[in-house]
């Protein structure tokens, strides 16, 4: 049966691109406010394509940020409902001038469709929305029943997305929720994501006397707000990368070995990896690889630091405040509320004498885990291993998708991460592009992914 | 003979004031290339006070940067020659916001004049030309010789003034140098600076990566820039606050009893102090008094600091790049070519394993010290004690003049530096003011500092 959706897929390839670049070429960047009525029409484009694809009860939702766009296809009575997740909004460009060819200009070289938003997240949602347009205009029904939940803020941190999910959790609810917005381990090798870092985001200001002080006059005699916020941020680590913050790692779970032979299949090459970036060495807690140290180990980076003159040449002053923005990648067994109260705690315990030190919470969110032995997981893989021609390896995820968790979570429902993206095409950075081999291959593992979890008896 | 100077002064003291207000209104922040004009608009009208004044030889003499302007008199043969430096040029007066009258619209508010230079500069500058103007009208000569050295780029670090006295050695030469920049103890208590701090400006680069990482992807298995800036930061200072980079005090001399007395005379009320700055706690070397930490003792201020993305909100990466700016004063056995090295020599130490680390040096002048029992300095203590009515407490200056130590090399010449500033009066901050009863007694003070002067067999 999938494989008249293969001979549909190649006869509608050109088509499909053409309508993908149409997608890519809406500068959606969530971010920038004056972007906000681009987001907008690209949430209207998303749902036209969903309206044209034959999906139902079609509608942009409204969110006290960008909107959420939801359809359905609920027509196969006894049979799992799957609720596609995925982002219509992408990261900001910049900086421009890094890019070989516009961002919103999508250029296909070598197979690959280069565009902001190519393969984060636009190129694998647009798969799910061809693969519904594909079983109805080759079969006339699909072997389950889809939901659409397509968001606008996920480069934003989802803010508004997981209230959004809980105040429409009857409309939202399904058997299990798939989300394509994660790397594959390298080009033919497949991976299926069964865990995600969650992530926390403070502010740390540090304020020494009310003002900037002359260097000359002051320096020495009074408290330096950069040296006290440095002295705080290094007792923070010790000097082999782990995080030195009392109770940081209590709540990590040990890996198994059987994890850790996952994560190995899983691994990079880190000789190569050191050298594309440049670096004289990789660098983390010790005793761990350097995927476990990425992916299933929490982490502490200050990300920005400010403080003093911040213009051309040297200002001698002893500056008045410094700030740092602090991220935290947290593991499964975490909670971002327990690791922002040790933070603050640690914060109470070293702040130098002579100055005061504010903690500001920011970001938050859960990190995830699903159990990689639920007939889904085992649906998705074997969909991989009949396309692919190789098994996918299960690997966790670095990153957060905060959302997963909300999902997971609100509607009691596993959720299998099956991406179709590379690590290599340059989400977040310039040059994003998508390649084409794993849109062709994706749309086919898809069908049949479909196809099999229609056979399963769960969640009914 | 001096009393007909101060009738002078008395009488004429509208009119300085009016031609003071109109130096003031000149613009002339050196560190601001859209200003260029504006300062050299002011060496002109320097050069010409100095022509109305009844000196001659006037010239704004070009340097590769601003200008500086030479003036003399030098019609009393067989009589000292002082050479008067100062500087025309201001801090620039930003934030704007906070000063309560405009910058550069002088503005007379309970007998304190409030201008951006009012009292750094051009308000103790100008009491040296109006000096002569009284001597030359009251008396028609003058006790000394005197020569004038007028810069445009003290505030910026007078890049261009050694070399400018070192081409200008013959024309410069002088048996003392006059330098009234430093403010009094407090009001009604004059002093007398004899020493100042040298100061060393470099610049650290620390380089992790070759470009900035999403933390999802590589967070806790690279080297962060900024981690690694802030430990070798903090490696540069025991939590004591005194520096632990080795070798830094190597070449400091202890403090005799007779200078830590006359040091303690010179006392601030560090409780004040700290209540103004709104501090919790004073914070310096241990064994050190607020004043000794700030004149007398080396330090080493982390003057900025940044890394990571610079934008509102948290913007979860690791940073490839931080950048570190320190600024060093100096004492006078230290040589800043010295300090540089052995700051270099830390830095290659404590570069943390995986970043390269980059010093780039910029900032450089050496500590300066006068003998306090020079007979011009007792000539300067004995005019502060006739006009004052208290005798002058020796200091010793936290900040750096550069060219002082130039001047006391260069034309092997003693240094008086008298100041007539009052340490309130917010100079490179928001509403500088000079108090005018300094302008006033200043005057008086001067007349007889030179009659005095004229009196002595020094120099012949």
């Amino acid at each position: 049966m999938t494989h008249s959706l293969d001979t549909y897929f190649q006869q509608h390839r050109d088509a499909h691109l053409a309508e993908l670049s149409d997608y890519l070429r809406i500068p959606s960047v969530s971010a920038v406010p004056e972007h906000a009525g681009d987001v907008r029409r690209c949430a209207e484009w998303t749902a036209d394509a969903l309206r044209r694809a034959g999906c139902e009860h079609v509608q942009v939702l409204e969110t006290e940020g960008h909107p959420v766009v939801y359809g359905d296809w609920l027509h196969a009575p006894g049979k799992p409902t799957v609720l596609v997740y995925g982002h219509y909004d992408v990261q900001p460009p910049d900086p421009l001038e890094l890019w070989e060819t516009p961002p919103f200009e999508p250029q296909l070289r070598n197979n690959k469709l280069y565009a902001r938003g190519a393969t984060d997240d636009k190129g694998q949602l647009f798969m799910y929305i061809k693969l519904v347009e594909a079983w109805l205009r080759t079969q006339g029904t699909m072997p389950v029943n889809v939901k659409f939940c397509i968001e606008g803020e996920e480069e934003v941190a989802s803010l508004h997305t997981p209230p959004f999910i809980e105040t429409h959790r009857e409309l939202l609810a399904a058997d299990a929720v798939v989300i394509s917005d994660n790397p594959m381990i390298k080009k033919g090798q497949p991976a299926i994501m069964y865990s995600l870092r969650g992530l926390i985001g403070v502010e740390i200001e540090v304020i020494a006397a009310n003002q900037d002080l002359h260097s000359g006059l002051y320096g020495g005699g009074v408290p330096n707000a950069v040296h006290a916020l440095t002295e705080l941020l290094g007792s923070m680590h010790r000097p082999d990368g782990t995080v030195a913050v009392e109770g940081f790692y209590d709540a990590v779970l040990p890996l198994s070995p059987e994890e850790r032979q996952s994560l190995a299949n899983a691994g990079e090459d880190e000789e190569q990896l050191r050298r594309e970036l440049g670096l004289s060495a990789l660098f983390g807690e010790p005793g761990f690889s350097f995927v476990e140290r990425t992916t299933a180990r929490p982490t502490l980076e200050v990300v920005s630091i400010s403080g003093g003159f911040q213009g051309e040449g040297i200002k001698p002053i002893v500056p008045g405040r410094a700030v740092a923005k602090i991220a935290c990648r947290l593991v499964a067994s975490q909670k971002p509320e327990e690791i922002e109260a040790v933070l603050e705690r640690h914060i109470q315990r070293h702040t130098p004498a002579g100055v005061q030190a504010k903690m500001k919470r920011s970001l938050s969110g859960n990190p995830y885990l699903t159990p990689i032995d639920h007939p889904f997981m085992r649906a998705a893989a074997e969909s991989y291993a009949d396309v692919y021609g190789v098994k996918p390896v299960f690997t966790r995820g670095g990153g957060s998708i905060p959302v997963v968790e909300v999902f997971g979570r609100l509607l009691d429902a596993p959720v299998v991460m099956m991406g179709f993206g590379l690590k290599e095409e340059n989400m977040h950075a310039p040059n994003e592009y998508f390649d084409l081999d794993n849109f062709d291959l994706g749309l086919r593992t898809l069908a049949r992914f479909w196809d099999k979890l229609g056979q399963t008896r769960i969640g009914q």
